[in-house]
């Protein structure tokens, strides 16, 4: 089941840089994790800004929330789901 | 080079239901054949909306416009465009 | 797997007054339906407005756009999907 | 007399750790004395935020603000109340 | 209970000059007569807006939702409700 | 001559408490003064918020700006101001 | 007492030319009555759109309504009222 | 002097076919001209939208609302103008 | 050539007072000093709010930006600028 | 291939002073470099803010991407993006 999910991210200016720097390298690792586990498909960085566009193919939204809640980014993060279904045009079987 | 297109569409409700139906049609061939042509790499329905996000991959912005301008639907769609960069953190290369 | 619906219909004035309770009729026996089937959890009017706040329980997003899409008045509705999980609160478990 | 009520949670990231755990915990008893007397009818987690959406079913407006104002994380939330009404189409009696 | 409501009123430009006439006359009418039975307490006209502010006394918001869907002038209305409670600071007890 | 006015109160969390609380005594005298006087004519909670929407009787748009900006609380608000004009439907008048 | 009113002029496509042509005749008479009476003391065009900026002199809330209520293009206007006071920096006594 | 214009043209679809081919030849003329005087400096296509991005260099705002006013789709758009300084950084004197 | 200019005001509510204070009296003296060169036509504060309507009579956007980039307060402000031209009912050359 | 780039900056008031300065010097050379380049063809300050409207003519989104991402006042920013393409009535070719 697909859910197209855009995170903005704004992390404090006045975070300790370490905290900052060690907090986005476990967020790398979470999400390539999850990317190679076939759950978060793909991740796009939206142009200009710290932001990206991603897709998940989960089993259920608590799913979905348990792994955006999970970020360790989360915190300073906005986030927007948006619940996407086949679409009648779309060759590929989703 | 990609970009996230989203596009709510709003046929008027008094368009003559055949010029609809036709208009419909063109719209599912044009969008399949740039899929298979790899230049509008995925499309999703957006969940309870007449509305898709999709994917495209085209070498120039001017090539980006003129597929859209060219939808059959063009004329009753609010369009969307968001320019995507790879993502440091995706495992895939774009 | 629970979704919260928000329904706003702006029916056009202009109308047949005839196929507008037609519609509306066909629309009341969908849902009716459909919450006897136990997809459509709740629904309720928001006060003041010729819209409604719903809970469905689907099995998929592809489900609730079926659902969504195959709407009487879908066509002069605006719908907004939200998706819901488990609140760590609730005492009972959806 | 029911209203969906929508809580987004922004607690300041230079909340003292002790005082946050505390204070979220008191939340959640406060949350569930108020499901287990009626008051607070359902409560779920809109997925990819620290918020939800709520239910009450009260006697009084200012029945719900009491109940509102004296959420422990009330400081830190953004509330917004939809009064809700009985929908003609709806098979149960709210 | 208390309640403010927002009125913006727009009636189609090619309306029927008499059917326009008759149903303001209706408004008028329907709205005095809730007023002198108490209900519609305070009716205030915004200025330079086909518009108005009023506050209702009502037992439910069932009643309040039935009262509004009932305007004469409903279909050509965006309503917008919000739920009052007492002030501390207010001298007057509501 | 009337005015509405809405009042969105958002104290700093780190504001000295016996600040806070000195300034909220403050504020409730400074309305009630005004009320007896009659420029305050009425003030109801917003349901679920730190707001208030407030009617004035004033005899000049400086003496309710000179009123809002002299509120103990002024700096911690954001306010609204809508105008208001007698309604043809109103049955008491202003 | 001094206002700033924003207009911005919305004529349907489609309304008779001659009806069009005036009505803006009697809305530019109307307004340059009111200017040599001293009420409409300033109007300007906003670049790039059929709307301006006035200020208006009045002596209450009430006129200022009758005032716009009045203007021939009111039913294709959308107005936006500002009410000023006297700023502490000018030189000016309004 | 420099202004930025973004222009978003929205035809209604039921414009007699002739009338909106010959507006657009008048408005492409009308361009064209601007351009080789040189007030009109620079117009971009917004990918996806029937929208543009012009950079205007006037002597006077009379001027470039004398300009706008004139564009034969003005009825039909939606014009935004924004007032443009010399940039600090700039290397080119405008 | 005439600009209205919103300034929307927001002193953070930690700055040392004294700075405050002394800011708002090389804000008060700048502004004043403008007037009487004749630049800055108008200022009117916005009821309610720490906030103006400016109308200005420059000779170049780059004149006004330079004004406005000189206003002492101007780094705890927000300012939108809105172009003028001449309107056709206007009984007064600007 | 061309985007209008929006930037609007908001430095924190208490970031220190030298820090600040040397940051904007660097931002200017950043600039001017790329200016010299070519990928940055204009730059224009917006009047009343702190903020500019850009022209980029870069070969991708990824190298957009890049250029922004490394401006010394990122952080600092809001940036927004419009891919832009040929417009049918502009005498030059991009």
């Amino acid at each position: 089941m697909l859910f197209a999910v855009r995170m903005d991210v704004a992390i404090p200016a006045d975070l300790d840089p370490e905290v900052r720097q060690e907090t986005i390298a476990r967020e790398k690792a979470y999400s390539q994790e999850l990317q190679r586990g076939g759950e978060w498909k793909s991740i796009w960085r939206i142009v200009g800004k710290y932001s990206n566009i991603s897709i998940f193919d989960v089993e259920s939204t608590d799913r979905l929330h348990e792994i955006l809640w999970g970020l360790p980014l989360f915190e300073y993060m906005d986030v927007d789901v948006t619940p996407l279904a086949q679409h009648p045009s779309a060759i590929q079987q989703d």
